[in-house]
């Protein structure tokens, strides 16, 4: 398999020997153009299974994808559940991770270096513990306890920043050489482990589904999901790209402002996953969600919180940020955006027991 | 499929048409007999993949069953994990569920009443949940906060005992007609569920495993692991049942002491999930022990602590209960119990992610 980075900004391109996160000409997030693509499943269950389209080995792993995918009645209809909180650090950020770091290692990295506000920080210090590998994870110092607490006990080190965007640049300007930042907002190896979603919905399925509904800050998820069905299109093994629909935390919804216009309100604070405010590949997120005919939601505290309570009453114990992809269902139902018979996946991101302490506040 | 019920006590038999728990005539632990025992593997990756052997139908699913079997290399030997802490609820519990409160469904109880040290009562909670009755779930007063709050937000009654054996004294007494109680220790519909747990490690394997090591309580994964390989020795598929290594927590080591005489100690207080003083079905846990040449191991607070922080500097995420297989591995190791060329696996049962808030303790 032979691969490329490709500046999605200008244009820059070059054999994908060596460790990049941006471009080195303009600084522009990166895409990976992989020769000859073929699908040839593997026996395994997990992310492996699409080791085939997946340009890097199975360095480490800790049993990443091949989620359950549950069947479930929601406003009188019926529904697909993804259940990717199920993966190993209890969020989907396990998909990016496996791949991201076991190419850090064929690069030979002794050091990881992330920033995250929380799950992607666990995930990436998990796989490292795993590689045994130093990990250097940056959080803004509101992150949860818990999830500060997890990535410690990881053996990473932990240092808390200002602010999410602090915790951003603190972790560029620390790697030093054998060190990889993975930067998974930037990372193009992370998108190669995500978009094996879109790849594993098809296997689980049968066919592709007709609308995706999922959580979106730094659009990992949306971007993966994005790549893996546009590649699923050009091996003719679907006829299209099933609808994108982004939901979006109030005050933190970039994706929103940039397709439908300003929407500064006071920001939610319970989806703490979600607190993404620039993200680097914003221009990407937009053709996504347009180009498959989807959409942008947000969502706010209140209903979010009602979204929660009702996924724990029915036994899906995921966290808050996960449950805002089953409001934005229930905006597109209430407002006939989803056909009758239509095919439509919730992806439920992120696991709720990393939250049980404040449960009993809610 | 047809099946009975069979007191192991007294022998009492008749046919599993209504919800018993245990020998209306003794008071003896039941077990279920299943005519005519066949094989076929569904499509499904998910504990129903057995379904041809469970003699209840999936009338709830969380997508429980077929965890990742994981290679690792510990004391220079390669191993392997088992990691039922990726389950819908964070514990190899949700099998038993699973098929528990199916049958219960399915026998048309519109309760269902359990206790718990705290994951039996998140499992049960979750499948009532799911299956959309009520649960009425006993736990001893000093359960992790975190676990009891968590059996609250999922819609359960949550009540509160002065110990894990007053708990079960107060579950039996509530249960009144329309209702089940499942009794996990008791159960042997739970059991069923539990039983996968071999047909799913030789489905993975290829082979049985030489020894799996296991923590243990109340034995619901001992005995279910002991029935399901004996079941596929009947089928001859196997050649003979693994050994069964069971660990203990120091101070609730009832199986050890049953076997090796008395060992009061001062009780160890990490192992949370394995505070069972007098399990019902002590007599068939020792049987499972001898009769599979396994032996059982008492594990000491510090042992656990060392074996927990290893895992999770490993990327393992799991709760301290579950590290104290891996305190067993190392002694039998240590002691010569297992031979270089042997496939060990080590079975992880629970999620750290229900710990998180403690962890920065340690």
């Amino acid at each position: 398999m032979k691969v490329w980075y490709r500046c999605s900004r200008c244009g820059y391109t070059t054999e994908a020997s060596s460790w990049l996160w941006r471009c080195p000409k303009c600084g522009g997030p990166l895409d990976l153009i992989i020769d000859s693509l073929k699908l040839t499943l593997s026996e395994r269950r997990d992310l492996w299974r699409f080791s085939s389209v997946i340009p890097a080995r199975p360095v480490v792993t800790l049993g990443e994808g091949y989620t359950p995918l549950i069947n479930a009645s929601f406003l009188g209809k019926n529904t697909y559940l993804k259940l990717e909180y199920l993966n190993p650090t209890g969020s989907f950020k396990d998909r990016g991770s496996a791949v991201a770091v076991s190419k850090a290692l064929e690069f030979g990295a002794n050091t990881v270096v992330e920033d995250s506000s929380g799950n992607a920080g666990i995930s990436i210090a998990a796989y490292a513990a795993a590689a045994g590998i130093r990990a250097r994870i940056y959080v803004p110092k509101d992150a949860p306890e818990g999830k500060k607490s997890l990535i410690r006990s990881l053996g990473a080190e932990l240092i808390e920043a200002s602010s999410r965007a602090e915790a951003g640049r603190l972790a560029i300007e620390s790697v030093r050489p054998g060190e990889a930042y993975i930067g998974h907002a930037w990372n193009p190896w992370f998108l190669q482990g995500t978009k094996t979603l879109a790849y594993e919905l098809l296997d689980q399925l049968g066919h592709a589904p007709d609308a995706v509904i999922l959580p979106t800050s730094a659009g990992t998820l949306l971007l993966g999901l994005w790549i893996g069905f546009n590649e699923l299109l050009s091996l003719g093994l679907i006829n299209k790209v099933p609808r994108l629909y982004a939901a979006q935390a109030q005050g933190f919804a970039s994706l929103y402002e940039k397709i439908h216009g300003d929407y500064v309100r006071e920001p939610a604070r319970l989806a703490d996953a979600l607190r993404v405010s620039n993200p680097p590949r914003i221009e990407q997120m937009v053709k996504a969600i347009r180009w498959s005919n989807g959409d942008v939601l947000v969502i706010t505290d209140d209903e979010l919180l009602q979204s929660w309570k009702f996924l724990l009453r029915r036994g899906f114990i995921v966290e808050p940020s996960s449950a805002i992809a089953l409001s934005g269902y229930v905006k597109l139902r209430e407002n006939n955006y989803l056909g009758d018979d239509e095919d439509v996946v919730i992806i439920l991101t992120g696991s709720g027991l990393k939250y049980i302490d404040i449960m009993s506040k809610i």
